[in-house]
This record gives structure tokens, sequence and C-alpha cells, in this order.
């Protein structure tokens, strides 16, 4: 719908075998996603890709001209599948080495001769790129023109996400509003669908729940425009008046 | 890594503006994700993309050719933001209309006079469309060539796929083993390293994980050949032992 164009968009990608071959349950989105809501940032899609370098490479150099900001998590430890660092350098044919600040942040963190290859390793990201620091862990992560690169663990990006509020410039915040009822889609479907024609401004979204034995559909609006959710839901609770829905 | 590329791949495709908003958590990846894993199909890639009919278009399009089989969910209910289906006969240049065997489904499903507009909705798909039957609520999933399209509702796709099956046809089971240990990833990269070096059929992935209190690594060999994930297991263990780390 070109009702969005001009929100201020962003991307995930999660890079990592273990999420694609079921192992782990991704754990970022939700956080990132509303996070950057609150920033004004719309997520448009997520990726989660392959562990691998002409994988990494193929992806960030398609989606980095089509989204203001690229958020990628996971890849930057300390082991041999950890190739985000070095994937994003060649993306972006830089070179890759140890960045001085990041490498004496790691020195620091580590107790003296505790300071391996490894570790070493995380202080090496592409030339010019620009830290995200650690509170939690010490190895950074970093910034490459707008490519933003977290750690995959969840507790350690939630730690790094703060330093980042200021980097982001977000456009107008998406506000919403939901409306519960205890009914079924199809029992709403047209009177929902004439309001959304009514509401250009306003993205109207209708999600089914099973909850504690009842069924039940949640109908979420959203939009930059308060007023407008506003007159938007007026309008949805008027047919459930007339429909005798009950509100949930 | 050119190592799988014998491998039967499929693509995820969840389709949503509510996972990407983050009011969601999605619960349909690990579950699909394992589920193709045992019938011996990779999923190489997730995309989460937003309910937009030009949006679903371009993704469909861009992926059907690099994979053997995509899977959608979502947006094939009885509302205004379920688009899915007319998307795909779009992007397959087909029509779109009723397919009556799905129409007979849902006629027999409800009660007389309660099959209204929104309900015969979820019986419009592209022409030559075959179906998903759906034992738990009715509405059918459907296929067109290798686009497989389930509902977004956990419960409900899960109780769909058993009758997919036989449709799909996969390659060598990929299989893993995991030893999971009492220490930090730095702390064997290097020798974790050197094995992954010697086994290019096994992929060895590290993964962090902190529970109940203590640190750990897990370390997942993958791969089609069950002696090589025992031969490289063995190694692993023999540099484990080398360094006295505790495996949990």
């Amino acid at each position: 719908m070109s009702k969005n164009d001009k929100k201020v968009n962003a991307i995930i990608i999660l890079i990592g075998n273990e999420i694609l071959s079921g192992r782990t349950q991704d754990a970022n989105v939700v956080f990132l996603s509303k996070w950057l809501n609150e920033l004004g940032v719309r997520v448009e899609e997520v990726r989660v890709i392959l562990d691998e370098q002409e994988v990494i490479i193929k992806c960030i150099n398609e989606v980095r001209k089509n989204f203001k900001y690229i958020f990628t998590t996971g890849g930057i430890g300390p082991t041999h599948d950890d190739i985000t660092s070095r994937s994003i350098a060649k993306a972006f044919n830089l070179s890759y080495g140890y960045n001085k600040e990041a490498y004496d942040i790691l020195e620091k963190y580590y107790k003296p001769g505790e300071f391996n290859d490894g570790r070493k390793k995380m202080a090496k990201m592409a030339d010019k790129a620009s830290l995200i620091y650690n509170p939690s862990s010490g190895a950074p992560g970093f910034i490459v023109e707008n490519v933003y690169c977290l750690p995959g663990i969840p507790l350690i990006l939630k730690s790094m996400v703060d330093g980042l509020k200021n980097k982001i410039k977000g456009g107008k915040k998406i506000l919403s509003e939901t409306i519960s009822i205890n009914t079924v889609e199809s029992e709403i479907a047209k009177p929902l669908e004439d309001v959304q024609n009514k509401f250009s401004n306003v993205e109207i979204g209708s999600y089914p729940f099973f909850k504690s034995g009842k069924v039940g559909v949640s109908i979420v609006m959203s939009s930059t425009e308060k007023n407008q959710i506003e007159d938007c839901a007026k309008q949805i609770q008027n047919f459930i008046q007339q429909k005798k829905i009950q509100i949930i």
C-alpha cells in the first residue's frame, strides 16, 4: 500500500544456521521491532540467512539500497563460523583488519594473558567501521554506512541498543490501537473492509486468537496520525455494537 | 560453503505485518524447519514480509527459481488483509477465483446460512492450485507449482502438514550431534577451526549459552554422513579432554 511509502524503513537480518535448522527460536525480532518502532522506524522485512560468506555479501548488497537501516544479528563472535564482520567488509569492498579502538577495549576487558587469538578476532572489522559499545561483555558491534551489526545473544544485544538511540533518525512514530472482540474473523470481514476503504492512512490488521479455550479477533489499527486511528476505532466500535459482539 | 550445494533446499516466507511490528512472536519457523529437516529438506532462508500485494508478488517471483520448495504462512483467512491467495495467483499470472473442491469443503463445514462472503473468500485461489487439507478448521491451504501456502495460526498449520509428507521429495536427511561444554567460545575457537578445516562435509556451529547462571558452548555438527559426524566428534572430544574442559 502506498500509504507507507514515506516512512523510515528498516530490515533485520538474522545471520545464523541455528535458527534455520530449527535448533534455536529467534528472540531478537520482537525486541528490535518494538524498539525501532518507538524511534519511528518501521521494520518492513526480516530475513534469516545462512552464515556463508557469499550469502551474506549478496544479501547485504541487495538490501542496503532499499532500506534506510539494516540491522544484522549474529556472527560477530570468536569462532570460525562467525564471519559477519569479514563478510560485511567484503560487501562494501573495504579492507578488513583490527579496529584500534575495539582492540584497546578488548585488551582492557580481558585479564593479562587471556587476550587470545579468538578474542582478538572480535576486534577485526571493516576499515572505518564505527563501534557499537557493549556494556555487558566487552566485544563491540559496529556500523558500516547504514548497516548496524549486533551480536545474536539476546541479553547482550539488548544491553547494546541504548547506545544507538542518537544514531537512528526515525520519522513519525507509528501508533497503534487494538480492539479485541469475542467473535470469528468471517463475521466482521465485510464491515471491517468497508472501514479500511475509508481510512487510507490507517493500516487495519485482523488477527484471530485462541486463548483459554475462547476464540477471538484482535483488530489492530496502525498509523502515524492519532486522530485517524481514533476516528477509525469509532467506526469499528459502531459495527461491533450493531452486531452485538462483545469486546474482550 | 559449497558443501551443501546438492541438498534439497527450501525457503519459509512469513506473510504478516504483525510479526514485523513486533506484536506477534513467530511460532512457525522452528516447527517447519524441524519438520522439513526430517524429510531431508534444508531450510536455507526465512523471510518475513509485509502483507502488501506488490511485496508478496516480488518476493515469490524472486525466490521461486532459487529454492526447490517455498512455504508461505499467513494471509489466507477471510479478512481484507488476507491477500496471499490473490497475490500468489498474480505472481504466477494465473486467474483467481473459486476452487470448486475448496468451495464444497467449506460449504459442508459451515452450518446452512453461515457460509458468508468472508468464508467463501477462503475458497478463492489461483486456477489449478491443488489443496492442502485442513483437519482442524476446514479452510484448506493450497499448492501452486513449488509454492505451498499454509495459514499463520500455528495450531492449524501443525495439523495440516502431515498431509503434505508424500508431496515433499527430500534428499538425504541432515543429521546432527551436539556436544555441550563448560567453557567460553574463545577458549576453543582455534582447535575447533582446525577440526572444521579437516571435515569439509560437516558443518560445525558454535553457540554460546547462559543457563542457570552458567556459561557454556554448544558445538553442533551437521552432515548427511553419519560416520563423518562421528569422526568429527571424536576429534572435538580429544581437544576438549586435552584442555580439561567439562562436558555438560
